[in-house]
């Protein structure tokens, strides 16, 4: 059997106890290691499992699958995914290979960013399609992400914006040459992120990621030491909220009182209040 | 300190680890049990955790959350939500509460319906705003929904419809005469939700909910006997998916192959993938 656990988003204990059991008595252990990370790494997961756990990268999960499921016909294979296994990144071609192969599946669910962003204080009911934002390069800038956003902030709803992460890169270089170097992992940030949105609206210019508008950064979402940031794309675009994994919300205009006493809380300064009571509440 | 823990979706071992250490040690352990259920009930969480388990209906949260909060201030209270604590139903209420009379406040995050639904094979990313569906009466058919699902689709999107739930309800004689008397509990269905949205379409007339309009019917998401139903509404509305929880999907056109492949193994027939490789497919 395929066995896809969720750990959910911060420590070792953020596993269910179901998952937990599955771990235990699983044949091998993978983990899926380059979408997202956990804020505890991979040694310290052994540690509590008690067990060796194989890091799974895109190249052993998209081209070495068969391997991963050659163990599953036979035995329980647990695949473990940082979050939810159906969540930002979904699983679901390792799992129509499964079903070719007709290797039974369960699936441990567990908290994602998706639904755990709610801790915000903004009410998921209002939050319309999620985004991922790529690092941008010199020469590669791609604004889709905008047209989503605009889609968004047309009914008035908030963006969910997932940022990228690069685990296990190569530079061209090294990558022309065939040598299996890689750079270290790099994390985008809340400031990366709205300077992003900023430089994007300077081409655009529909306003929707206007220097005025309202957001929240969101810095190890689930840990002890997460931290919410409401203001400005300009100010968050100045901040710095620590050590990944960081996202960010852009703030829509259906907007309900108790988001914003929530979130003033969490404010750069009054300026976010300010703003929220002037352009948005009850502005759809 | 108020800890709120997420219990996910469906039996007693879907608790985290952490969160089952915070209920051992808690003075006392509230379950919010009015908009969401677990798939076991309450003793065997009693039994599970080794300890009792107090109910909390909406009066309790809502009117007397200073009952609730009285204990927080010296020792640790443990407020357990089905699903995630800042998912479909976020209690920030109850912690704006703790806020003001200065108690601490820690967060456990659980699976919740409103990523869990991934399980399906749809995207989360591919998504809009989620609604909510509640039972229409002979003189109240609230028809709001329907506007949303308007919006979702205009941009592609799929919706998440939550079912409603009817926990500890009076019927309007006993409320009316003060008597304590409650009614059995009621959960809707993927029939019922199916059925009141061709039943709005014949109103509203835009085809948002015609009859030959894609659905995912979900039942009991996260439970080993879990069930996933893929076709029209029509077909949906005839539909039989035995316990609950339910909820639905209304699939949008901004699609992804693999998503069909992912759901045509749950199809009713043919038609599903009919309509989906006719209508849906690169449509938007």
């Amino acid at each position: 059997m395929l066995q896809l656990v969720g750990l959910g988003l911060a420590d070792e204990t953020d596993v269910t106890v179901k998952g937990l059991e599955l771990i235990k008595k699983a044949k091998t252990v993978y983990l899926e290691a380059y979408t997202s990370i956990l804020l505890v790494d991979s040694t310290k997961l052994e540690a509590y499992y008690g067990r060796p756990v194989v890091l799974a990268d895109r190249e052993l999960v998209e081209s070495g699958s068969d391997e991963i499921l050659a163990d599953a016909k036979d035995s329980d294979v647990v695949f473990l995914v940082v979050g939810d296994p159906f969540g930002a990144t979904t699983h679901s071609d390792l799992v129509l290979r499964a079903r070719e192969l007709s290797i039974p599946i369960q699936t441990v669910h567990n908290a994602s960013v998706m639904s755990a962003i709610g801790a915000t204080g903004l009410q998921l009911y209002n939050f319309g399609q999620a985004v991922s934002m790529v690092f941008f390069t010199e020469s590669w800038k791609p604004s889709s992400f905008y047209d989503r956003l605009k889609e968004n902030h047309t009914i008035g709803l908030h963006t969910l914006m997932l940022l990228d992460i690069k685990v296990k890169e190569q530079s061209m270089e090294n990558l022309a040459r065939g040598r299996k170097i890689y750079e270290p992992p790099r994390y985008m940030t809340v400031a990366q992120c709205a300077s992003q949105m900023l430089e994007i609206e300077e081409t655009r210019g529909d306003g929707i990621c206007a220097a005025s508008k309202l957001a929240v950064g969101v810095a190890r979402l689930g840990a002890t030491n997460q931290r919410f940031l409401a203001g400005t794309l300009e100010q968050l675009s100045e901040s710095d909220l620590g050590a990944p994994l960081h996202s960010l919300i852009l703030i829509g205009r259906r907007t309900h009182y108790l988001e914003r006493d929530y979130l003033k809380e969490f404010a750069v300064d009054d300026l976010f209040e300010r703003i929220w009571n002037e352009d948005y509440e009850d502005k759809k």
